[in-house]
This record gives structure tokens, C-alpha cells and sequence, in this order.
């Protein structure tokens, strides 16, 4: 996952984003404050949704991949409540929803080739969390070569219209 | 501005986030594509909410200063709706909120050095708004010298649970 954002998603090198953990406890990234300081001497609130949005869409992609799935993921809706400041080590935390949630995520991207999670993720700090966020998430089955059908029109996901012909009804669609 | 984030917001100019206008029609900030691609090959989800985040917090910041006063700006609460991918430049656009909303939120600034002023942006693309962000800043009269009994305990504002003992009520504070 490290190599993986490293190589695909730049940005998160800048910023010194990394995967710590993922296990029953769900996903942990950090990065160090300094490259993501503001001009308060805290961290850059940009830094703080961008590990915690990154964090669900990891919780997401590890989830499937542990039940051998592999599928795009995508980020759809994302809010932050920002409560305190971060004026040491970024810690996001994002743990796992609950089993149930789980299992129906699973069974409709079994079933459907796509599907939707929720997850709650914020930022650790030993005040308690200074950042509490909640994301959706959509899986969608990869498009390969052998099924050009199932993307209506045939593009290949790059332009904004023909990404949202294909909508299942709410907003979606950006990789975090 | 660009020379102000470009100092105290370092991970700004690895994103290469630029303001270009401050007008009636509001706030205009951009970003090449490439230092903020991910993995799909379209801009990065933390990227659009970090100049989201920004153009809001400087037209904030902006209608202050335009008004003759100098206050800290906070990110309280944020909410993205991603629609579409961004595969290109990216253009963030923040409009002046309506001129009944701006008075009150200088009026409520003025009487009591405290005010939140709500905005809404969006990521521009040909086909039409990509991402929609709303958000809510708070504005704080900046803490002097002179006036050290303003802030309890008198902390720099460095520590959240300092942070934390002087909110009115509403979750706060964290620089965008």
C-alpha cells in the first residue's frame, strides 16, 4: 500500500503520508508535522483531510482485498467536524464498521459490482480526536478488456461526462 | 496571499495551489494537474478538499481584510460532494456569499471579535462542477500582547485542550 501510494498518488510522499497498520482495529496512517504545517505553526487542515479521506479509501481497498475482491474505490461524500488542533505526529485512525456493515458491503459489490461503505475515521491526539470525519465509499468492479460493455458509452473513465453517465444515483466518484 | 501560503503553508506549493482572483465574483484558486494525480490518473481527492478548504478560508480572510480588519481564520466544519473526476488543471471557485450574510457576519465580528461565516465552492470543469464543498470558518480577533486575559489560561493556542476550554459551543478551529 506504501509503494502503491508512493508511486500513483505523489502527493502523499510530500506530505509523508503512510499506512501503519491495518487489523482488527481497522487502518492507522501518520505523517510528521512539519512538511503539513500552517501558518499557526498546527497542521495544515488540507493534510488532515486528505490522510483521513485516504485512510476510509484504505479500510475500503483492504477490506475487499482480504475477502479477494479487488475493486476501484472511490470517495463520494466526505464531511469534517474540526475541533481541535494538531500540534504534533498526525495519527488518523479509521476503524472497521460494524460486521454487519461489512458483510451487506461484500454481498452487494458480489452481487452488483458495486457497492457502498461508511466509515468514521479522525485524527488521534492525546486530548482525544481533533478531527472526526465520515466518508462514503464506492467499490466498483474493475473494468477490464473483456467487458467494454458494462461502462455505457465505452470511455474509459477519464472525462467528467462520461464518468457521470453512469451514475446509480448519488454523488460519487472521486479516487482520494 | 500566494506569498503568504507559499511561506507558512509549504505543502501548498508542492500542490502548486495559487490564488488568481479576489473579486466580486469571489475567490478563484488553481493547481496544475500533474504533482496531484493519483492512481487513476485524475486529481487526487485530498487535493481538491485542501483547495476547497483554501479558497474558503481566503475569502474569508480577504472580505476581513477588505473591511479593515485582521482576524485568525478557522475551518469549523466541511462537507464535500464528490460528482465527477477532475482529468485536468484544477479550478477552484469560491463566490462571495450573499451581501446580507457578509454584513452580518462583519457586524458579528465587530461587536464581539468572533464570527462564523459560511461559504460554498466547487471544482470547475468544462462539465460543470466536479466537486461541491460547503463549509463553515470561524474568524477570531487576533490575540495581542496587550490583551492577555482575552484567551484563558493564556496558551498560545498550540495545545488543544487549551484550544479546546474557550470554544463557544460549536466544533472549531483548525487553520485551513
Amino acid at each position: 500500500m506504501n509503494a502503491y501510494l508512493a508511486r500513483h498518488v505523489p502527493i502523499t510522499q510530500a506530505m509523508g503520508i503512510r499506512l501503519r497498520s491495518f487489523d482488527a482495529a481497522g487502518v492507522t496512517m501518520t505523517a510528521p508535522l512539519k512538511p503539513n504545517i500552517n501558518d499557526k505553526g498546527i497542521a495544515f487542515g488540507g493534510t488532515l483531510a486528505s490522510i483521513l479521506a485516504l485512510s476510509g479509501w484504505a479500510l475500503t481497498d483492504l477490506v475487499l482485498r482480504e475477502a479477494g475482491e479487488a475493486a476501484d474505490v472511490l470517495i463520494a461524500v466526505a464531511a469534517a467536524e474540526y475541533r481541535a488542533p494538531v500540534a504534533g505526529r498526525i495519527v488518523a485512525r479509521c476503524p472497521l464498521p460494524p460486521a454487519e456493515e461489512l458483510s451487506a458491503f461484500l454481498t452487494a459489490y458480489r452481487l452488483r459490482g458495486r457497492a457502498r461503505l461508511k466509515v468514521e475515521a479522525f485524527i488521534e491526539t492525546k486530548a482525544g480526536p481533533a478531527v472526526i470525519f465520515h466518508a462514503t465509499y464506492v467499490a466498483r468492479r474493475p473494468l477490464t478488456a473483456s467487458e467494454p460493455g458494462k461502462r455505457r458509452g465505452g470511455a474509459k473513465g477519464r472525462s467528467p461526462s462520461a464518468e457521470r453517465s453512469e451514475h446509480d444515483g448519488g454523488p460519487q466518484r472521486q479516487d482520494p
